[in-house]
């Protein structure tokens, strides 16, 4: 395998060889002193990274934070549409976006499984670095571990994110006010169908990529333009459904959306419909939820889709007084109560 | 396994049952809200973690920050002194520390191997909580996955940690100056003989606890004391001997140590004698270097000394001018240089 081929042939047991990640790497020898310095640090080069210093040293403009991690442990690593490192840069910086926060500075934490090819992994790093960059965030620290071949599965990826605050309002699930409108940035679906699609082997007529995106321009739009954001959340693991629950639940409202308001792409459903799967518990990594008073609502729309990432944002249901619960206005008529899914529908899909 | 059985007796992998991690507690649905609120968040509580924010929100002291972060994989999860919780609560603190920085905030993320007991699951994140506590800080983000049984090692947890930087020296190794002397706050190579003889089964004489420990009193101390500290170094994955190389290589000076002066336990050292290990390239995990001026190095070896957890500091060498190189006046009294290993002698210890 090459760097010059193809990014989706990559499966994971590969044989040993000089062109792979071996144990030694992860040690503190020669040959991780190698892998940092000739593979990692180059793709990543900022200052403060290249300090050699145990912790990143850095001069925040305010000490109003937010802070936030993740792993991602995608199965396969590289998809349409994106990779485990495009992946981990923009799902950081989207979290930090969801509380308001401007995304500043992220860390990489990379646990390798021994015979990871050394071009898969560059590949993925200059992905990261890629993905950085448009976000405007810099890597500044980071760490490597190497697990023998069978206890780890080629390459998983943890970020954390520093961002700063801006602004005085309270971007969070406890400002969310009865009358309140909910605005949905895109399509949905498109990440975890793109993702199983890769995984089985299965073709579309028209592809399917992932959305996996930063929503920087989203948001920093709604916040210059001063909208009154009252609460932010990227449609992640468990899919639209289950993060508007999650913030009925935590806000003691009730939420109702309509189920034809709702866009998905004609490949994506006809995947769903083929496969049993509801695009509501599909995972996104590049779409949002935004909650903002019923009298701004129109204005966030505007200037939503005026950015790519967002141009298909659409109003698609309220905020009310009542029992914590998501409602949907089915596209049949009918009205019913959508729950957490007891089993999980598409497992590594981030 | 229960919880109430003596904690070093797991091995994965094991059967599934009600009483393991599933695939679907990672997933968006019922079991991962269950997971969450039920096992982890209980033991973790603050406000912060609480919110059910996408980041957690900090109003830190000032705006000069250390960032830091590492991926723990130790193989086995719970070892004597230790368990990989602690690890990664302490190795964090620790790296924060070494800046110079009050450790006040980390995250936890865990990849957990579908079948890990939850028995097992509940006491690491236990010995978390107790750690965080005894550091004083505030664990306050996270995240959970879980990949398929046989594509990861029961647990692996990532922390990165947010610490503020007290005072107006900087601790770096480009602090050093030739003429500083080297400090070591306490004997060496325990960690990594400890988490060896527990996977494979070793006996001592006398038993080998890891050294797994903050390094907190003791950096609070010196810095508390005034002690003008060019550089600070946990001497953890490589050793002493590659933590110390390390330094001078970037500081560009020449580092002498004295074999005889480096305290070695008896049982650990007879244990590297029968395994052909080198103690000077065995992890550490509550072991430092402090680099200070020749004049204050008696002051501060004093203040080390009151401390529990560096009550044998001693001075082990100096710095001096020359290319940059670490040389050991060994024992036996001859002179040669240490290099990084080629090869790592114990993988999988941190």
């Amino acid at each position: 395998m090459s760097a010059d081929k193809p990014p989706f042939e990559y499966s994971c047991p590969v044989p040993a060889s000089a062109d792979t990640v071996q144990l030694d790497h992860g040690g503190g020898g020669q040959l991780a002193h190698q892998l940092l310095h000739e593979v990692i640090l180059p793709r990543f080069a900022n200052e403060i990274a290249a300090s050699g210093h145990d912790s990143a040293m850095l001069d925040l403009r305010n000490p109003r934070v937010a802070f936030t991690t993740d792993s991602f442990v995608v199965n396969p690593l590289e998809f349409p549409g994106g990779d485990i490192g495009k992946l981990a840069v923009f799902g950081t910086v989207n979290d930090l976006l969801m509380a308001g926060a401007l995304p500043r500075h992220i860390s990489c934490s990379l646990i390798i499984e021994e015979g990871l090819p050394l071009a898969v992994l560059r590949r993925i790093l200059q992905s990261m670095a890629t993905a950085a960059g448009e976000a405007g965030v810099t890597i500044v620290t980071g760490d490597t571990k190497v697990v023998e071949r069978g206890h780890g599965d080629g390459l998983f990826i943890n970020t954390a994110g520093i961002g700063e605050r801006i602004g005085e309002i309270v971007i969070a699930p406890q400002s969310i006010r009865a009358g309140d409108c909910i605005l949905l940035s895109g399509d949905i679906a498109r990440h975890g169908i793109a993702v199983l699609a890769q995984r089985e082997g299965m073709r579309f007529d028209a592809p399917v990529d992932s959305d996996c995106a930063s929503l920087l321009p989203a948001v920093s739009a709604l916040l210059d333009e001063n909208i009154e954001v009252h609460c932010l959340r990227d449609a992640t693991r468990g899919g639209l459904a289950t993060i508007l629950l999650e913030l009925a639940e935590i806000s003691g409202l009730c939420f109702a959306i309509d189920e034809e308001r709702i866009p998905v792409a004609d490949a994506v459903r006809g995947a769903c419909e083929l496969l049993g799967l509801d695009p509501l518990y599909i995972a996104n990594e590049g779409c949002f939820v935004a909650i903002v008073p019923a009298a701004q609502a129109e204005r966030a729309l505007a200037v939503m889709r005026a950015h790519s990432v967002s141009e298909q944002s659409v109003l698609i249901g309220q905020v009310s007084e009542g029992a914590p619960a998501l409602m949907l206005n089915a596209a049949t008529g009918t009205r019913r109560q959508l729950r957490r899914l007891t089993g999980q529908p598409l497992p590594r899909i981030c």
